[in-house]
Parts: C-alpha cells; sequence; structure tokens
C-alpha cells in the first residue's frame, strides 16, 4: 500500500479540496509512490514525534498543522521547520497535513468535540457545530464536564452560576466563530482559543465563553480519524498498522 | 481639575504619542474641558463599568482597552459600541483609553507584571520584559505562584519538572514576543494568550510556556496606574478621587 | 410611531440598500425604538440645523447628506462631527441620512430637479436625468429660468446665445455624468458643481454646461422628500408633523 | 530662438521640477529645438486655442493645463486628445504646459490672484496664500470687488454682511487648502471652485467662503507669466512675439 | 476605402476584443476615416518602414506590435515613440497594430509557424500549437529545417541526436508556453525566445528546446495576414494595393 | 573544513548582503556544520549535476542560479524542485547558490565576461560593465570572436558590417541594461537574452545587439570563482578539491 493509497481514504473522509483558501493541507514531504507499512498520527509535526515514528518504523506521518504554512526558500539546519523536513527527508518518512479539510468534515475534528461536549442534536456547518446539554447545567458543571473529557484545563470567561442549555463550538483557535454561536442563539461558546475582546462582546450577549486549549480541542478528532483509517484499512484486509502518537502535546525536541 | 489635566498628567508617565501605529489610545468620547472630581480605572469600558462609574458619579473612566479600534460609521443602538457610547454621552462621562503606551511604560502594564512575577533584574524594553528568579524553581512551582499572584488559572505548555530561571514575559496578547525571550536567553515566557504554533517552536528550542489569561496580566497595571495618578493629585492637593474597578473581567451587561 | 416607522416610509421611497458602494445612508445616530412625534428634514446636518429641531422639539433629523462618511474612531469635542454627534445623544435626537439611494429614487432629487427646470419627456437612470424643453430657447434664457426656479446663481460656461432643447442633468457634485448627456445626445448639461475640464470636454462636444451650487441643486429634493412622508403619515391618520428646515445652506454655527 | 530656449525662461520663474507628483508639466508636443517667432498663452489647450495659434502663426502655445493627464494609448481622431494632438504635430505648433509650477511659483497663479483681491501683507507656500485687506468689510463689498477684478460671477457661502479683514485663497480647484486658512486664522477664503462639505466645514469654523470659478481664479496669472516672458525676451533684444488668447474660456470648438 | 473598412477585414481574420488584458492592439494612429489605397505591413513600426511606407505612398502601415504598450504623456522629439508617431501624424498615415489577436487567430501567426515546422495534424488553442512532424528525425536535423524554412539562426538547448516526433509551439516570446508542450506530451518545443531556467525545466522533463529568434518566427504569420487581406480586397475588386515590408529586422533608424 | 568556512570564503569574492532584494543567494540546502573535502561548481543544480557531485563525492554544490526563487511550500517527488531538494538531503550534499551578488563582484560573471571579450578600460558598477576594442571591427568579426571565446552561437540584431569599437555588456538575461550601453555611449551591446523590443530601441539608438545565450555568458563566471576558491584553499594549506562541472548545460535528466 502507497502514501497516495493512504491519501485518497483521507481524502474520502475529509477531502483536500475542502481546505480553506491559504491553508496547506495535503502530501508536504515524501513521495506518493511510497510503499507503507506503518502510520503515526499527531496533532503536530515535532522532532518527538518524528522520534516516535523512527521507533516504531512508520514510513508516514499524518497530522493537523502543516508545515510550510509560510513559505519557504531554503532547507538547512538553520531554521526549525528546514531541520523537520530534514529529517523526514533522510529517514524516509512521507508527511501529510489534514487541517482545515478535516476541521470541516463530517465526523472530523468539530464533530469529534461536540461529542465529547456531550452534545445532542448537532447542526453546523463550515467550522461551527452547536447542539444541545441535553439537561441544562451551571457554566461551572459543563466546565467540570469539559476538563474531564478532553483532559484540560477550562478558563471560564462569564459568571460560573448561569444556567445553560444551547452550547455552540469551534475548536483550536476558533475564536471568531462566536458569531456564529449568537446568531443560532446559543447560552455559551466552547473553544480552543478565546480572544479577550471576543469573551467581552459575549459577555455583553449573554453569552459565557469557555476556553479550552488548542491541542484539548483538536487532538481527539485526530484519534479519530486514524481510528476510521483502520477501520477502513481492516475492510481491505491489508496489513497496514495505524498508531496514534503517544507524545504529549508540548514535549521538549532534543534540539537543544 | 479638567479632564484635559489628567490626560496630561496619563501622559507624563505613558506618553499617547509613543502608541503603536494603529493604535486608538486617548480622548476617544467626551471633552477635554470637562471638570472632573472622581476618574474610574478599569481595563475595559463595558456596560456594568458604566453602571460603577454611574453609581459613584464619575466623569471620567480611563481604560486600557480603547473603543473604536475600527474606526465607525454609525452610533446606534444597533451596535455593541454604538450603545457604550451613546451611554457615555448621554451619562456625561469623558472616556481615555491608554493602551500600547501604557503596555510599554516605565512601570507600566509589563513592568507590573514583571514584579508579580517576582523577578529580579528586570530589563527589555517595548512589549517585553526579562528578568531572573530569585531562586531557580520548576515550572509547576512558577506556575502556582502566577496562580497566586495573578489570581487567574495558568496552561502550562511545557514539561512541569523542567527547572527555570530566566523569565521573559509579555502582558495579554503577547504571544508573537516569545523570539524576544529566545533572544535573551529565557528559559520560560510568561503571557496572557500563547498562540499553538507559538508553544510549539518554544518547546522546540527550550522554552517553558505559561498562559496566563489576558486580564490577569493587564488588570494590575491598570491598577498600579491608578494609584500613580492617585499619588500625583495628592501633590497637588486637589480633591479628585481616583476609583479601580471591582467589577470582575467579564461581567454579564445589562444589554439582553 | 417609531423612528423606525419613518425609516420604512422613506424606504419604500429611496430603498437603503440602493445606496452606491460607500455611501453611508441609514440611521446614523439614535435608536431604531425611538418615540417619534415631529420630524425636520435639512439638506445637512449643522448646528443651526440642530438648534432648529431643538426649538421645535423634534425627535428626528432627516437629511440628504450623511456623517461619518469618513469612518471615525472619536466622538468628541475636538471635532465638528464629534460635536454634532454628542449634541444629537445628548438632545436625543435620532438622525437618518437618504443620500445616494434619494438622489436615484423615482421621485427623488433628480426627478425634483428636472421638474423644476421645466422639462417634459423625462428619462434616465442612475444619477443621471434627460428631458426636452418645451420650446427652444438660449442658454442665457434657459439659465435666467434656473435662477429663478432654483434660487441661485447660475455659472454660464458656454456661449449665451446659442440655442438648446435637449436637457441632462445630474444634481450636486454630479459633474462625471456629463458622459451621460453625450451619449443621450444633450444640448445642455444642468448640474449643481461642473469641473473645469469636464466644461472643457462639453464645450469641445458643443454640449453647454450651466452650474446652479450643490444645495440649489439638491435641496428641493429634500422638500419633495418631506412632503411625501407627510403625505403617506396623513393616510394612516397619525399626528406625526414633519417640518422643512427653515436655515439657510451655510449659515454660520454657534461654535467659536 | 527655440522652444528649448523659452521653456528655459519659464523654468527660471516657475521651475517645472517642482511640479507636483503625477502632475504632467513640461514640454508635451513638439520639439525642443523647434525656431519660434511667436508665443500664445492661453489657460487652456482647445481646438478654437489651436485656431487662434495657427491664425497668428504662433510656433508655440503655453497653456497652465495640461494634456495628458491621464497616460494615453492612441492618437487618433476619435478621441478629444488624440485630435488636439494630432492638430498640433500636422501644423507643427509644439505646446508647454506649466501647471502645478506655476500655481506655486513667487509671482505666479496664486501670488497674481492675491494682487487682485486687493490684499497687503501676503504670505504663505505651496498652493495657499493669505493677507489683509486694507480696510475691513463685508463679504458682500468683497464679492463685489471679486466680481469686479476677477470678471466673474462670485457664488457667496455665508452670510453676506459678516465683516472680513483677513483672507486666505487658493486658485483653481483649490477647495482642500481652506484648511491652511483655517490654521491661518483667516475671516474669508476665496477659491475657484468650492465643495459643498467643504463650504459647510468653513460655515462651521466660521470663515466665509467665496467661490469665483476656476477660470476667472488662474487666467490671470497666465497672463501675468506671458508679461514676464515678454520682459525677458525684450531684454535679450529678440523679436520673439508673446500673445495672450482672446478666447473665451468655454468657446466652442468647431468639432461637431 | 477607408482604414476603417480594412480594420474591419482584419477584423474578421483575427477579432481584435480577443486581444489579450493590457495589450494594445487596434488602431493606434491616425484616422478611420482616411482615404487609403496602398497598406504596408511589418512585423514592427521602425523609422525604416515608415520610410518604406513614404516612398510607396502608403497611407496605412499595419504591424504585429503596438505602439505605447506603456501608455505615454508627451508626444515629442526626446522619445523614440515620440518621433513615430510625429513622423506618422505628419507624414498623414494611419497605424493599425495586430499583436496578440493575431497570434491566437485561425491562421494568424501561430498558425503560419506550425505550416512552416512542417508539422501535421494540428491542434491547440490560444498561443500553443501542437503536431507532428511527418517522419521521427533527431533534433539537429529538425533544427536544420527550421533554420532554412524560418531564415534564421537556431540555438539548441538540448543534445542533438535526440530522436522527436511531436512538436509543440508559441511563436515570440513564447517561454511560458513550454508547459502547455509538457502536457500534450511534446518531444520538442520552438519559441522565438527561451528563458534559461525554462529550457533547463524543458531539459530536466526530456523535452528539447529549440530557440529560434522572435522576428523569424512572427514575421511570416504577419506576410501571411497580408495576402489573406489582398486576397479579400480582390475579392470586393477594389484596386487597395497590399505590401510586405521589405526592410529587415534591426535595420538602423536614420536618427542619430 | 566546513561548509560554514567555503560560504565565507565567497563571500569575501561576492558578498552574499550585495545580492538584489528578492534573490535568494546563500546556503539553500543542508547544514552550515557539514565537513566539506570536495566542491562542485556549476551553473545550475540538476540532475546530472547531482549525479556528478556523487559520482566524485562532493558534499558541496556551487552554482549561480537559485533554487526556491519562488518560495515552496512542499518538498515532494511531484515537482522538479522537490526532487531536487530531496536528493541533496538524502545524499547529504549541502548547496550554496552565489547569483547577483557574484553577477556584480569585482572578478565575477561580467568582469570575466569582459574579458573574453577581449575588452580594454573596462569600466561599470552593478551588473553593467563597457570597455573598448583594442581595434575597431565589423559587427561579424567580433560575433566571430565571441562564438569562438564563448563556444556558442551569436545571434546578430544589427547591420553586419557596421563599425563597432564601444562595447557594453550584462551577462545572463541583462536585456535592461542597454540603457547603460546607451548611455555609456556604447556602439554595441552584448548579452545572454536580447527582447525584441530592446533590439528594435537599440537599431534606433544606432547600437549593434549581439545576443550569446544565457550559458555561455554566465558559465566562465563561475569557473573563474571556483578558481578562485581553488587558490585561496591552497594558500591555507587544506586538502579540499574544487571541481568545475563537465555537464553540458542542457543535458537532459534521467526524469521519464
Amino acid at each position: 500500500m502507497t502514501v497516495k493509497t493512504i491519501y485518497d481514504l483521507i481524502h474520502t473522509v475529509a477531502p483536500f479540496d475542502t481546505q480553506m483558501e491559504g491553508d496547506n493541507s495535503g502530501l508536504l514531504v515524501g513521495s506518493s509512490s511510497q510503499e507503507v507499512s506503518k502510520v503515526l498520527f499527531a496533532l503536530d509535526i515535532t522532532e518527538p514525534v518524528i522520534d516516535e515514528a523512527s521507533a516504531i518504523g512508520a514510513e508516514l506521518i499524518v497530522t493537523h498543522h502543516p508545515l510550510m504554512f509560510n513559505a519557504i526558500r531554503s532547507v538547512t539546519d538553520e531554521t526549525y521547520e528546514g531541520r523537520l523536513i530534514r529529517r523526514l527527508v533522510r529517514e524516509n518518512i512521507s508527511f501529510i497535513a489534514a487541517h482545515t479539510n478535516l476541521d470541516q468534515a463530517v465526523g472530523g475534528i468539530n464533530d469529534t468535540l461536540a461529542a465529547l461536549c456531550g452534545l445532542v442534536e448537532v447542526s453546523g456547518e463550515g467550522f461551527f457545530r452547536s447542539g444541545f446539554l441535553p439537561e441544562p447545567m451551571t457554566v461551572r458543571a459543563f466546565a467540570d464536564l469539559l476538563e474531564e473529557n478532553l483532559e484540560t484545563t477550562v478558563r471560564i470567561m462569564a459568571p460560573e452560576n448561569r444556567i445553560i442549555r444551547r452550547i455552540g463550538l469551534c475548536s483550536g483557535g476558533g475564536s471568531d466563530e462566536w458569531h456564529a454561536a449568537a446568531e443560532a442563539g446559543c447560552d455559551a461558546y466552547v473553544s480552543g482559543e478565546i480572544k479577550h475582546h471576543h469573551a467581552l462582546a459575549m459577555a455583553d450577549a449573554g453569552i459565557a465563553a469557555l476556553e479550552c486549549g488548542h491541542f484539548a480541542t483538536e487532538e481527539p478528532g485526530l484519534a479519530a480519524l486514524a481510528e476510521a483509517l483502520q477501520n477502513s484499512l481492516n475492510h481491505v484486509e491489508c496489513n497496514v498498522r495505524v498508531y496514534v502518537s503517544a507524545v504529549s502535546a508540548y514535549a521538549f525536541s532534543r534540539h537543544p
């Protein structure tokens, strides 16, 4: 099985041509024709993640965030990205990023986040989802639920005893999408990063903002993609194995 | 004593002409010639803060964040800013913002934050400060200190048991300034908001990132400005009184 | 009856969404829900016009030219617009501008001007109208007619004894629209302001240019709108009264 | 004597390199080496002015306003400028424009206008001049003086009985320069064209606006340049003769 | 027969409205209504070509490359284009350019080039054509054929003994179109100018690049247009005569 | 000896900070700290040149033309540059480009070209050089000399029997620099690529244009740099060996 085949399987779940203008999702390093026996999924491509891929013998890494988001003019040890690209090439590991196409996909990052928020009657499009808590609860109680389900620390930007029911959300740096939450009549809004002036505007609009961290709101969606891929692969009875990175979010690299 | 006199006193501490291009610090609503007996300081201008000013009879509000950061073409009840401006005009309250000029000022927002981090030998310019902890400590221990001194929740983006000594910082949405921390050879970096890709780059560079929240890193600097102003006023034996807002950061407004 | 209701009545005559890109017609100051018993119409919002509104107790002013054509970043006594906005808010007067939507409207500013020019068989779209004089006359005779009907001084940019019949026109600063007059085969062109190089091009094309002043070509259209509104209001048997400003065009303000 | 020599003489009075960015003053049609015995000065280059030059046998026309202000991509009979350029080339007439360099020159268009306004103690730079009337007078009386001296119709945008003394001015389409008049503390402002919103702002600031027409404010300055050139030429005892156009401002062309 | 009639005949072969954005094809100097008895065709408008037109008494020159590709702001003897335009006007010669419309036309410049390359089964659109050599041959043999048919020197950028069959081409400065040749599966690519980095990319892609000179690849197409026009004119039995310039490509002008 | 040391030696000859804005000279692939025993110089980085470097065991390639002139967002086998970069990384070869800094350097590409043209009294700066032939000769004779010295085919764009003496030149795609040749009063101009409209302008100005090919005008300068480097290395008695590529300019790559 080649990198191209796995690229195509991801494409059926999260079509690469749905990525936002300016994004850099796709095959970024390596070769479509490379043979693959093991694939490692991680939120980000970092030195520790490449260490992990090497240790398990993965020929392909799939992450959410791309490299070369800003285009580059050299590939040397002088830059962070240069070092990562050089290691991937030298250790013969291909690299695919599924970024804004996965954010928006059915069953993608935001749908996974909605499930972990315990929402029912989920709707929405693009990067935004909204749904209902099964029962009304306080902001504080909902924050506790998020801390447990997402394994994170929640920053509450609202009165804690406010009762909420309709929840809007957008994973990662999704602060801007609060407008969609306002239009949808939400009581609360969940995102990975929430800018101060958005939090103020939500306070004015009576929407409770809950900031859960970039990694915590996105990593589960990537694990879900890994699982979906493993299932697809099992159906075709090939023996490619899929791994989810066990490296923590901001593990320090070996670099000085 | 007029609004103009107080504007001039703030100017001596944090000259308005040092504000960044595109910022909107200065007298934003009201009249230079208005007589003032009470001044209310707050991080942000919100409905609850205007309620507070009205309750105490303040003729002037001074905040960190401006209104009309994006220029406006109407002043009506249809918009958040329109409602705030209309209340200020109707209730005859002038409004001054001291934003990026106060961030950079000697004794301003970032110097106050450095003091609350417990740093010694503080140096730096512009929006960045660095200094040393009196004794090396773990990231976890430093985070505990910050949670206590800044009354906030800290999000740690690094291995918790790492030993750190040299600390860089920038208040508010100061994520970009981590480059200055890298150049200064810091072990850790403190800011109000830290973007995910900056946190990854810091992990690669061996710098521990600690995100403390926008409000928590800036509000103390505003209280310090209030105190400095009260001291100046006491020297001239006038009877203007200075207040610091007691409204919590994201208090919900009375608006629907 | 609220500001919103009157806004909607104006909208039926001169739909606000037909305004040109970059224009600022609409409700610019105040509140849609404000109760209105008296409305003052004027070409421009100025200090003397606000004086007049206050004197008669109008809760709403409707003008042709907007405020905040260039977006603003403060609302203080330091600026001309800031002073006007502050007075409107303090004296609780809402403010609507009907600018390029009224220029283009059927029965709007330009149709009113065509009628005052004595034209028959009037046609045209957008900002341009053309029609015929009932009888051919000299440029000089037509200028005399305009001076009388528009109560203005006409600047003639053509040989005075030329005979003309087909007239093109565009109110206010409508110099550019002379091209439409050329395409329509007009003998003469009437506007509020005519630029020198346009006048030369018209001379070359054999079109007589007659400059009548900005105020004189537009004010009658606003009075016509006031009358139309009063008629509408009479039909619904409400007791809102409509006034047309009696202040002359460039009355000096009370300001210094 | 060649075109180049006359160009150089004009350059000593109104240096061409002082023209504004984007202007097109200079030798625009013809040849530097052409021999010249007669020069015709006019405000604008038009068909009647070229007729006049041909009639008197002038080899050079000097005007204030340039051709090709917007750069061109053809020289055909389809366009106004194409026709003028073709006639100049065919009839072997060179063409020089002295536009914003002459506006600003010492003794140039604006200084000539100041003299015709009867001002004393004239100062100013760039396009703006200010000075004093020998005695205070009413706006109406000053307008009468202007109508006589400039042979024009004045449009008064102010109360007519206001007393004025300090006068600011800028010839032609100089409406924007009213800010300089405000800074100089002027009571009145004279220009060729005055935009409506500038007139309103002047009314608010207590400055009387007097619009005198583009041609009337500029043509005398060109005649003064012609006279200065004739004097220079007389000194060198050459027999080149200088004419000032007798064609009226907006004479119709022979074109259709 | 007028310039307009001949313009219309060219338009039926190479419609002027198919020219690329930014091109300047059309009637560039002269008059549509001019009577024409002789037309001179040339690749470029130069002093020697105007000499030739004058010598034969042509009232119209038709070329491939336009004048005023960059718009101009003067028509004087100081510039190359100014001198050419002035001569055309003075000698009463109209001037039409048929540039990118002729490149793309059926039977236009590129179709003529394809025929001279000896290609069969020619296809393509826009500026690109491809076809087959009747028999496979070496690069060297094909270059010899081109040197003979196009009367030029060919620069070969490939191994000379390579066997080729499918040929892509674009006349003039058509280096960029090699991508179309790659997509069409061509073995070789012919153009007037080939940039070094394109030649390298073709070498990598296994495409032999043959650079034949700008003039040599385009002049035959213009001669073909002349012939087509003469045929059209013969049909209508008018006595307008068509000439093709005999001046060599880079003949020196009479200018210094 | 490291890549960094060789970079520094090249920098003393052709300082990298003198490169034009937008150029991409410098260390583009690899690592400053890599040990080097053999260096290969070539005009361009291509597959055959990398084959050659591998064959001789060179750890560093130095070329004139950079990679990533347009910044890239992937490093895969899908693109020409991706394949080259991947080979360099996998085969552990560093890559330095010395482009516009070498063009301008004293003793750089253009000075080498001037010497091969046989010029004396050479002067010039930036990308332009001019000098004199020892004896006047015809364009044809000079072209023969160039064909021999540069091992190329020359395209002559001028009358062949014209006598010339003062020669201007700019290597590679230096067509634009002909203006410098005109200012310097040259009789002829030599470059690698000459655009058609520049050739026409030179014909008008009486300058003979001789186009010699991009590779032929630049390759000798790179060989000269290799020699200078070998001399520097010999002085420090290190045993690094310098090679000049023997691969012809447009050798086909192994790529399909």
